[in-house]
C-alpha cells in the first residue's frame, strides 16, 4: 500500500505487514471475526498518534485503535484493510502522585501492571477483571470496563481523573488535568470513556487510586428461592461493607466440580441457587455485624445452609467456586451474553426468560451466573452435544432476538460491561432509542468528521 | 408578546408576566445582572415542556430553564427579553427503591426535601451544600454542585442513575433507565450533568442513595505553617473514612468570632491556618485510629493544638468555625472566586496569589478558605471601607485576570463549582483550550440546532 511510505515519522520498527502480527491485531476475544488490517503501527508518542491521524485523514484511512484486544464484542477487530494503531509501545508509567491519589500512565500499560505498581506504592487500584493481564488501561476506558468489585468501587469511569486523547480531526485534548472539581462547560471527557475508539484515541490517562482494602471475608449462602437473593442482598447491603455479590447456579456449580475435582463442594447438600458475598471483615465489630446479619438471614429462611471464610486460604478457595465458571463451560462452546436490568427486575425477568427458553429450546441447558449486587447477568447457552457448532450459533441468534425484547421490555441493557463493538451493533436498538443513536451519531461527526476511527463500531 | 397566546396547551396559572415574577424569576443569587424575561412558564410533565420547545424553535424564542435560582455564576439569570420555563411545579418525588438503592423525582424537587424523604426511608442523600433548601435537583445536575462532602461521597455526577431530559430539538431522551452497568455507546447522560441547561431541560431525574453515615467526630486541627497541611491530610486519608477536609484562616475565623460573639475561640492561642475534619467513628477500631493518626501528627510537628469533639453537639459547635466563614465576611462585600488546583499544587499556588495580590493590591485583605481536601479554594478578596463598591468590582476584574493566569499556569479550573454561566465566560478560555470550546459549541448544535436554550450561558 503506497499510502504506508508517507510514514516517515515513524521508524521501520514502527510498522509491520508481517502476515503473523497483522492476524494477531487484527482480532479480539471474540475470535468469529476474520482478521484482515493491512498494516499495523506502533506509535511511541501523543505526537506520532497525532501525525498518524493526519496521515490517515489525508489518505482516507480507516484506524483501528488497539489496546490488549481482550474486548469480546469486536471492538477492536480490524476485518476490512484498515491500519489498525497499537498503543502496546506506549506502556509507561509516568508519576505516582499520593497527595492527589493518583497514577499517570501511557494507555498501553497493562491492567496488572497498573495494579501492582499501586500496591507497591501502598494503595490499590481497585478495577479488576479476568482479562487483567493482558487488557491495556486505554481500552479499559474506551470500553469503559466493570469487573468484579463495581458494587463496591464503581465502573473505569469513576476512576478517571483526567485524558489525554487525539481525535478524528488530529486534535489532542488533555481533558480535566487531574482535578477534582471542574465545572467548566461539558465534560468531554465523559463521552471519550466507553467510546469504544471511535471518537479519539486516548494516549494518556491519569487514575485515582484508593488505599488498599482491608480484611475481607467471603461468605457462601445456598437457597432453595432465587426470589430471596434480593432480600439477603438489601440485609447484606445496609449493614456491611460489601466488596462483591456474585449468584451461580447448582448447574454452574456442577460444571465446576466436574472439571475441578479436587475442589470440595460448598455444603453437604445441593441448592439451586448460591451467593458468594464478599464482606469487609476489618475487625470485631465488623466480624459481628456480619455474623448478625447472617443469623438474621437464616433466621428469616431466606438462606438454607451458609458458610464464612476463616482464613486468606479459605477465602481465596470459596472464590474459585465463581472465577472458574467460564472456563469449566468453555467446552461446551457456551452462547454467552452479557447483560443487565435493575436489581429489581432480576427475577421477573429471569423467570420470563426462562419460560422463553424452556418452550423455545426445550434442549438447550442454560447457565446463568454474575454479577448480580449491580443488576449484570451473564447468560450462558450450552450446545447440546448433538447439535454442529454452525447450526447452533445460528438458531442463537434467534435466541438473541427473543433476549434483547425481553430486555427492552425491562429496558435493560443488551451489554452490561462488554460494549457494542461489531456483534451488537445489530441490536443497539433495544437498548438505545433512535434519537440517541442519532445523536451518537452526530456526536461521532464533531470529533471524527472523516470517519476514520474505528468505522463500523457501534453504529454503521 | 404574540407568541405567548400560541401557549394553549398551557393553562393561564401556568404562564406568568407579573413584573414582580419576571424579577424573581429573572435572577439568580448573583444579583449582578438586571432581570428582564418577557415571561414566565410553569410547566407540570415533560410532555409540556417539549410543547414549550416546540412552541420556542417555532417562534425563535431563548428559553432559560430555571431551577431554585441559587447559582453563583447567572447560569439561570434572564436579562435578556427570554422566556422563563421554571421547573417549580414539576416537584414530585415519584419513587423510592429501595432494592435498585434509588430515588426518582421530577427535577424541580428541592434538594432538602429529598434529603429528608431519603432519610425518613432510612438512607441517605448525600450531596449537601449551604442553598440546600432552595435549590431544586434539575438545577443541582445541571451546574454538577459539589458542596461540603465531596471527598467522601464524590459530586452530584456520581449520583445521577438517570435522567429525563427534552432536547433543544424537542426530543424527549430516557437516558440510562436506572441501570448500574450499560455500556451501549456514549453515555449522553454525562453531557447534561454540568451542561447548564443549554443542551436540554431536565425534568426527571432517577438518584443513587446509600446507607445513612455512621457516627462521626470533628477534628480541629490549628497548624502555623500551611506547608503542613498536606501532610495532615495524606496521614488522615490514608488511615480513616474521611467526610470532610476544610481549611480556613486566622482572618475567617476571626470574622466569625466577631460576628458571632457567643461562640468561643477554638484555643487559647491563635493559628495562622485551621483544619476542620470530619472522620467517621462508628466505634472504639475507629475512635482509637482517630487518636493515633492525630497524635502521630501531633509527634510530627504538622500540628500545635488539635481538639476532637466529645458529642454530638459540640460537632455542631464546631461545624460553626466553618459554617458561619461567608455570612461573617457578607458585609464586607467580598469578591469571590470558586477555583480548584491539584491537591499537591495547592501551597504553591496559594504562595504565588499571596505575593501577587500583596503587589498589585496591598490594601485589599483576602481571606482564604475552601474544600481542601478537593482542591476547592474560595478566595475572597474583602472590600477597604474606604473604596466604593463600583470601583471595587472594577479593579477586582482586574484581580480576576491576575488570579485566572496564574490558575491556567497550574492547570486548575476557574470555576471548581459554579459552573461558567454569564459571570465565568469572558474567562473560559483560562481552563478549556480553544479546541475544547470548538467542540463544546458543535455538541451544542447537535441538541439546540436553533440555540434556543439558554443562549449565550457558557459560551456565545
Amino acid at each position: 500500500m503506497n499510502a504506508l511510505k508517507d510514514l516517515t515519522f515513524l521508524k521501520t520498527s514502527q510498522i509491520s505487514t508481517d502476515p503473523e502480527i497483522l492476524k494477531d491485531y487484527g482480532k479480539d476475544w471474540t475470535r468469529y471475526y476474520t482478521p484482515n488490517p493491512i498494516a499495523v503501527l506502533f506509535p511511541q508518542t501523543t505526537k506520532e498518534v497525532q501525525e498518524i491521524i493526519f496521515w490517515a485523514r489525508k489518505n482516507k484511512i480507516a484506524l483501528v485503535p488497539s489496546g490488549g484486544r481482550t474486548g469480546l464484542s469486536g471492538g477492536a477487530v480490524a476485518q476490512n484493510g484498515e491500519v489498525v494503531i497499537s498503543l502496546s509501545k506506549m506502556n509507561q508509567i509516568l508519576k505516582f502522585d499520593e497527595l492527589n491519589l493518583s497514577i499517570s500512565c501511557q494507555a498501553g500499560v497493562i491492567t496488572e501492571a497498573l495494579q501492582d505498581f499501586a500496591t507497591q506504592n501502598g494503595y490499590h487500584f481497585p478495577v479488576d477483571f479476568a482479562a487483567r493481564g493482558s487488557s491495556q488501561i486505554g481500552g479499559n476506558i474506551a470500553t469503559n470496563v466493570g469487573g468484579l468489585n463495581v458494587i463496591h468501587y464503581g465502573l473505569m469511569r469513576d476512576w478517571v481523573l483526567s485524558l489525554t486523547v487525539v481525535t478524528g480531526q488530529g486534535e489532542i485534548l488533555n481533558l480535566n488535568n487531574g482535578l477534582i472539581k471542574n465545572n467548566t462547560g461539558y465534560d468531554l471527557r465523559q463521552l471519550f470513556i466507553g467510546s469504544e475508539g471511535t471518537l479519539g484515541i486516548i494516549t494518556e490517562a491519569t487514575l485515582k487510586i484508593t488505599p488498599p482494602p482491608q480484611k475481607a471475608s467471603i461468605v457462601i449462602l445456598g437457597l432453595q428461592d432465587y426470589m430471596h437473593i434480593q432480600n439477603i442482598f438489601v440485609q447484606f447491603r445496609r449493614h456491611l461493607t460489601l466488596f462483591a455479590f456474585e449468584m451461580f447456579t447448582d448447574k454452574a456449580l456442577d460444571y465446576v466440580l466436574k472439571s475441578h475435582t479436587h475442589l470440595k463442594p460448598p455444603f453437604q447438600k445441593n441448592y439451586p441457587y448460591y451467593i458468594l458475598a464478599e464482606v469487609e471483615t476489618a475487625n470485631e465489630h465488623e466480624e459481628q455485624e456480619l455474623l448478625a446479619v447472617y443469623e438474621d438471614c437464616f433466621q428469616s429462611g431466606f438462606i438454607l445452609d451458609g458458610v464464612i471464610s476463616q482464613s486468606q486460604q479459605q477465602a481465596e478457595d470459596f472464590w474459585k467456586y465463581r472465577d472458574f465458571i467460564s472456563e469449566s463451560l468453555s467446552p461446551m462452546t457456551p452462547y454467552k451474553n452479557d447483560i443487565s436490568v435493575k436489581i429489581s427486575d432480576i427475577p421477573n425477568f429471569i423467570r420470563e426468560i426462562d419460560i422463553v427458553l424452556k418452550k423455545e429450546y426445550p434442549h438447550y441447558e442454560v447457565v446463568w451466573f454474575g454479577h448480580i449486587g449491580d443488576g449484570n447477568l451473564h447468560i450462558n447457552i450450552l450446545k447440546p452435544p448433538s447439535l454442529r457448532t454452525q447450526e447452533f450459533v445460528i438458531s442463537c441468534q434467534r435466541v438473541d432476538e427473543i433476549l434483547f425484547s425481553t430486555i427492552q421490555k425491562f429496558q435493560g441493557s443488551i451489554s452490561a460491561e462488554h460494549g457494542v463493538g461489531l456483534s451488537k451493533k445489530p441490536f443497539l436498538h433495544f437498548t438505545k432509542s433512535k434519537q440517541e443513536i442519532q445523536i451518537m451519531k452526530e456526536i461521532k461527526k464533531v470529533f471524527d468528521p472523516d470517519n476514520i476511527l474505528n468505522p463500523g463500531k457501534i453504529f454503521d
